[in-house]
């Protein structure tokens, strides 16, 4: 039996999350369902991520088996013609067959866009989070090398999730002004702010309680040079708000 | 009676475009039913461009008269609270009793955006023109300068539309890659091109004509030196298609 992998793009904003539930519209059902379409087969589609409610993916990856004849690559196009235009295979490709989206995912990158901004965007109103108090970028950059490395990250996870360890590695993170981001309003009072994170894992809401720690800090409510002890204290109401879910993206899938 | 400037971003994909219509939904009507709840008068609302269905504005300017006792500023804020999330009032100004939103404007702004990759973008769906074949920049450039300066631009005008004169002076144009673009995208195979148009005024689907005939140049129909011989002919089947309406964008207004 063949494994196909695909790499999916989708705005998020009408769909509750990735994984499938009962009574309700998920990413993954309306693949699963176009793939089914395709194939004639019944399909178990497993995905590298469960994105939330309005979060939004680049590069969410997905493997399914099937005894298609169809070629690899011309999985994309022809999903695409099925699927809804906020749902869009960006490729598909024969992989062995014990690759695996979730098991076989070494890392995953995420990015958090904040408009910075005292007015709302109409533009970018599904695609970043509005933080109307001007935020100190330089304040923010300067707490990101204290989440680098090996954490113990419970005060960074929502409660009620149940993995395993709360132990993370962060190997990357990033704050960045994109002046020229497209489309939406950026000018003097109004910026638009790109937080990057990558890591081999991440527990439930994490990236979005580090992007909400990160605001506190460049609004001043939290002083850049608090976060270690706000990581080793591993106590939620030590760090930063949620960050809405509308202004995530998952951007790459590691493997 | 005072009279009151707004500045309003939007994104056009649910309206009927700006104008009033009957038996449609148009950012017009909608702005216009907003500030009659507010001021509890009627309200006649002058915009300076009449975008058409899907077109988005970042900048369009609309000016109406008042004896409200709000503060000039303070219309924005009051506006939004009644507003849709997809229209926004970014600013609002007490302005001398003869400003009008039209007659008094010098010249606009205008952005056009494409996204040239092999696969659509979920995110980018309704905020930039899908072209699939690669288009050659370097290229459309070079056919940049040949549309500065006054022209009689009847070929780059839709066919119907019933001006005086059909003369117009663009003032600037540009087109760059924007390998930043945010959210959506971006990698070797998939580019944003901006174009860019200020003029002293556009007549009906002039930028998308422009943006259409571009993408010709681009993609190799139209060599980029015989725009002075299409511009010449004044005749409106020698240049390009008419490219999508939701790539455009209305940046803004010059009084």
């Amino acid at each position: 039996m063949r494994n196909i992998k695909l790499t999916i793009e989708y705005d998020g904003t009408n769909y509750h999350g990735w994984q499938s539930q009962t009574n309700a519209v998920t990413v993954q059902d309306v693949v699963k369902r176009a793939i089914e379409s395709l194939t004639g087969e019944d399909c178990d589609l497993v995905g590298s991520s469960r994105t939330d409610v309005g979060v939004h993916a680049l590069g969410q990856v997905a493997n399914f088996h099937t005894n298609s004849g169809i070629p690899g690559e011309k999985f994309a196009y022809a999903l695409n013609n099925l699927l809804p235009e906020d749902i869009v295979i960006r490729e598909s490709e024969d992989v062995s067959p014990d690759f695996h989206a979730r098991f076989s995912s070494k890392g995953k990158k995420y990015r958090y866009l904040i408009y910075n901004s005292r007015k709302p965007s109409a533009l970018l109103r599904n695609r970043a989070a509005l933080v109307h108090l001007p935020l100190d970028i330089e304040a923010m950059q300067k707490a990101l090398p204290y989440f680098l490395g090996r954490h113990d990250f419970s005060a960074f996870r929502a409660s009620g999730s149940d993995t395993k360890t709360s132990e993370r590695t962060i190997t990357g993170i990033s704050i960045s002004e994109n002046s020229n981001a497209l489309p939406g309003p950026c000018s003097k009072d109004s910026k638009l702010i790109e937080l990057e994170v990558s890591g081999d894992g991440f527990l439930y809401n994490m990236v979005r309680i580090i992007a909400g720690t990160l605001i506190y800090v460049g609004n001043g409510k939290i002083k850049y040079d608090d976060i270690p002890a706000i990581i080793e204290s591993r106590d939620r109401r030590r760090a930063g708000q949620t960050a809405p879910a509308h202004g995530l993206y998952l951007v790459e899938v590691y493997f």
